[in-house]
């Protein structure tokens, strides 16, 4: 898998919400006493060398950098202490910036409407290469970064999860189902924020304290 | 395409909501101004054969039978006057009932939470067969129908839709561009419901006063 597109196999993005306390806080939302989630389409990856992400008009778009899991196998109804089978089903990892039109989600949310539109935008899910398992020995132990223009806005720990991956995996396995090739975002960790048209974010993770070369996203 | 499963080239499902006016009274929603949508995975597509649609323990589970449309190509940024181009995109058809964990998603509702999960339990997407393009003249005039137990619950023209097909792809390709294979639902008629385990739902289409073969669902 590792030399195929992440996009080309991919047949549903689900992602958390509200993983990260400092990252609730932020945006005044209320903590879940339970993970939800929410559907990014397949058509909003942005693989590398694809151009940059598309501003909408009007709209104010924020960055969210999360860890990815690429699910390598079938998941349905996984027990929540199924912490080897959790582990066992992810075949790698990616970056991913899950791109959010602030406005439309916060018009969504005044009016009780779906999420979809605010968080589905074509190239709203820019994408690091393919991060192979064994890069990752544990992965609630990942530094997590993104820039703008140069200027640090998010470094935290993985391992500040409110949900970790056994759980959220857990979760949504008995929703529904997770197949060979399908990604889970794990949510984002405080510092989230605006860009702006010509703003270059990059991103990317540290394992042991070393950058992970095929975790690298830059991206305009 | 005829021959080949609808589920295995999809891999994305549009939902239009809200898109028949005695619907939206029925479940006292305010009318939107333009169309809104939400997605379903493709994990949660019922093909024939396949099963009954599981019931979550717990669940208020309501039909909703509706027109699905299959795109035969990419549409992107299509413009809202492009009747001819929305009709051209579109490869066959299907009836499709978007199955609703009702009360999953009232309560994502008061917590301004997304719909996904409510929306997107495995086996909520029943399908028809493919439906041949050449079977439905015009999709604005197609009879919907759906019985439960024998009982008929919704029966309506595609032609109360509010928003019609040209307008509904003008938007979503706006946002998110669609894809050869991609699945779109254009809405409910009123008359949607609860159904219990055991509840046995047929629905189908009328096309010029006869039912239309291809499209008959009956799931348990
Ligand atoms: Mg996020
Ligand atoms: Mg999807
Ligand atoms: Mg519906």
């Amino acid at each position: 898998m590792a030399s195929r597109s992440i996009a080309a196999n991919c047949r549903k993005v689900v992602c958390i919400g509200r993983n990260y306390a400092d990252h609730i806080k932020e945006l005044h939302n209320a903590r879940p006493k339970k993970p939800f989630f929410f559907l990014k389409p397949p058509s909003s990856i942005l693989e590398r060398g694809q151009g940059p992400v598309l501003r909408p008009r009007g709209v104010t778009l924020h960055y969210e950098v999360e860890l990815a899991l690429i699910m390598g196998r079938r998941v349905q109804d996984l027990r929540v202490d199924d912490e080897k089978g959790a582990l066992d089903a992810i075949a790698g990892y990616a970056v991913g910036i899950d791109m959010t039109a602030r406005d439309v989600q916060d018009e969504a949310k005044r009016k009780s409407l779906p999420w979809s539109m605010a968080k589905g935008f074509d190239t709203f899910l820019p994408l690091s290469r393919y991060i192979p398992k064994a890069a990752v020995p544990d992965p609630q132990d990942v530094e997590l970064w993104l820039t703008v223009n140069g200027a640090q806005r998010q470094r935290d720990s993985t391992g500040l999860m409110l949900f970790g991956i056994p759980r959220v995996l857990s979760e949504i396995s008995r929703v529904m189902r997770l197949e060979e090739g399908d990604v889970v975002l794990t949510g984002t960790p405080k510092g989230v924020g605006k860009v702006e048209v010509g703003d270059v974010m990059r991103a990317g993770v540290v394992v042991g304290g070393r950058e992970v070369e095929e975790a690298g996203i830059e991206v305009g």
